[in-house]
């Protein structure tokens, strides 16, 4: 049996970059992975009309996980690949936790003046099935003034419940033992009520793990005035999407920003991607960072059990993070080669 | 017949100290103009059980504009009178125009590097009055494993035009005449859609106003990596909410965070109050400070049709922000009694 079965869908642009890096740092520390690749996003889909294939999703159902690269080009309309590939794998593979670590790493630099390196250190825990991304709601009497268009925002408490007991479980694990609910509970209530009581229940079996409640509006201010009282977050869909790039505003932009669509279960595969898109305007020249992407490749050794491959990996693109010259020009090949061989 | 009637909700906590210097200003500005006091907030909830009579209410209605200072303290339940009090006014009085101005004003320090005062100069203009603020939604079977919860977001086109609208001709007015439409189109189908075709319809009557759009969380990035390329910013209910904090944030904290809840007919009364709330911390020692409260006021000002005192109250607000020194204690009476005096 394979150590690991990994799909690779590198996609557009600096995708096919930036993951032929991750995929070299996979292979140099877990030697016995396979690979295999799909061909999916901007060219597939102006080639075929097709975004995702029920037999390439049933073939990706039969992988350990996928490493996936970046969609999107300015000639496909926006938002069909986003729901028809990363969406959709979210749902039909139930990747319910939606990871989202955010570090202010040594070499980095954040905009916000007087933070340190070492001093942001925090993982959204995303809600990845639920709320106003299930896209429920519709319009009515469209392109006429009675025109009416409604967005549902769906929450169960087996969705929400098993989110929040894995965020506390993450907590637990940490140093700091800090789990924040953020919700907007005092306009939201519905929604709100569910996942404030059902936090407060799951938090019965995490007597050591302190917690707190910030409404978003509360938590995007922080997120800029003091990033560093973070240490796990946990909300849902839509207010997690806007808190992870705020996270990674201040902590230097997406240039490190990994992120994980998993199900913890392992039932179905889990996605691993840099947060970053496929930046048609640099594609090409060689010239992408991909530590996102190498640190999306860690998340993904670490979700397969891989634990001491995951840490050696986000070590090693630290230190080549932390050693470059500021001002040097940056070749992706070089920064992939330069972590595979510390490994 | 008065040059003003203002109806003063100075409400808890520091919300009377700072209203009180607010209400100095305008007396300064605009003599004539009358004042009526309305005891509303936690207190009066703690005494008589009710957030909002009706017949306070329509006293209310009766007047041009509402001064609001902030509501809420520890002993009421969270969300009582925030829905109660500031959402019930939003939605009766139809102020469907949230207007939040963020300046990065002399004297103030932004927590990004780098970014210098004047640099960032923009305006929210959120909408008031739909979105998920509407309270649709239900839950079931709750408190049961097989509970859900919904929340649903309500559009019209009748709202969002109007909206909309305004934010052109918001655009317009200002120098850049640049306006960003931001949404969540990629994932929000649906109401995205409508806030589409209703911004593109409405561009057509402002040729000479630029746009642009940009997903909420892309909105969320650039507001810390780049707050300066923003003029007007018109985005939905919950959207404002979270970019309006995130604004705040850049330009120093809500120190200096200053609204309006407009219904621009005036066929309703506008409530116009400082972003940030009672602060029962700091209260009764006369040290909050009130350049909010009197920014509020000159958006007060301006709406009721005094633009050249409007004006004058936020020169003289910016002026005794930029003469402060920096380490010396602030006394909220003496800012209040500079920025009077030099009126
Ligand atoms: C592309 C888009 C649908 C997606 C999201 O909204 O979840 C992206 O912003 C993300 O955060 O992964
Ligand atoms: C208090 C709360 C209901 C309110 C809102 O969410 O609109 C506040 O955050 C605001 O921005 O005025």
């Amino acid at each position: 049996m394979s150590v690991a079965r990994i799909a690779v869908v590198a996609g557009d642009g600096i995708g096919t970059e930036v993951t032929a890096q991750a995929r070299k740092v996979i292979e140099a520390v877990l030697p016995g992975a396979e690979f295999q690749d799909y061909d999916l996003g901007a060219r597939f889909y102006n080639r075929t009309g097709e975004v995702l294939p029920q037999s390439v999703e049933d073939e990706l159902a039969g992988h350990d996980a996928i490493l996936l690269g970046a969609i999107g080009d300015p000639s496909v309309p926006p938002g069909v690949l986003e729901r028809g590939l990363l969406l959709k794998l979210r749902f039909d593979f139930d990747q319910y936790v939606n990871l989202r670590p955010s570090k202010l790493w040594p070499g980095t630099t954040s905009p916000l003046a007087g933070v340190k390196p070492g001093e942001i250190d925090m993982v959204v825990v995303r809600e990845g099935t639920e709320g106003l991304y299930v896209g429920a709601g519709g319009v009515l009497h469209q392109d006429t003034p009675a025109e009416i268009a409604t967005e549902e925002s769906l929450n169960t408490r087996h969705g929400v419940e098993r989110v929040v007991r894995d965020a506390f479980a993450r907590a637990q694990r940490r140093e700091r033992r800090h789990l924040t609910l953020v919700h907007k509970t005092n306009v939201l209530t519905k929604a709100g009520s569910l996942w404030a009581r059902t936090f407060t229940a799951v938090a019965a079996e995490f007597p050591e793990v302190t917690t707190e409640y910030q409404h978003i509006d509360a938590a995007s201010m922080f997120m800029v005035s003091n990033p560093q009282r973070y240490d796990v977050i946990v909300t849902d869909n839509l207010f997690g999407d806007i808190l992870t790039d705020i996270a990674a505003a201040v902590t230097g932009g997406i240039g490190m920003a990994a992120s994980g669509s998993v199900n913890p279960e392992r039932a179905y595969p889990s996605t691993f991607e840099p947060v970053h898109g496929s930046a048609p305007d640099i594609a090409g020249q060689g010239i992408a960072d991909p530590a996102a992407a190498i640190l999306s490749a860690s998340l993904l050794l670490e979700h397969l059990g891989h634990h001491d491959e995951a840490r050696r990996v986000s070590e090693a693109v630290a230190a080549e993070v932390a050693s470059r010259v500021a001002g040097a020009p940056l070749r992706t090949a070089e920064v992939g080669d330069r972590v595979a061989a510390a490994l």
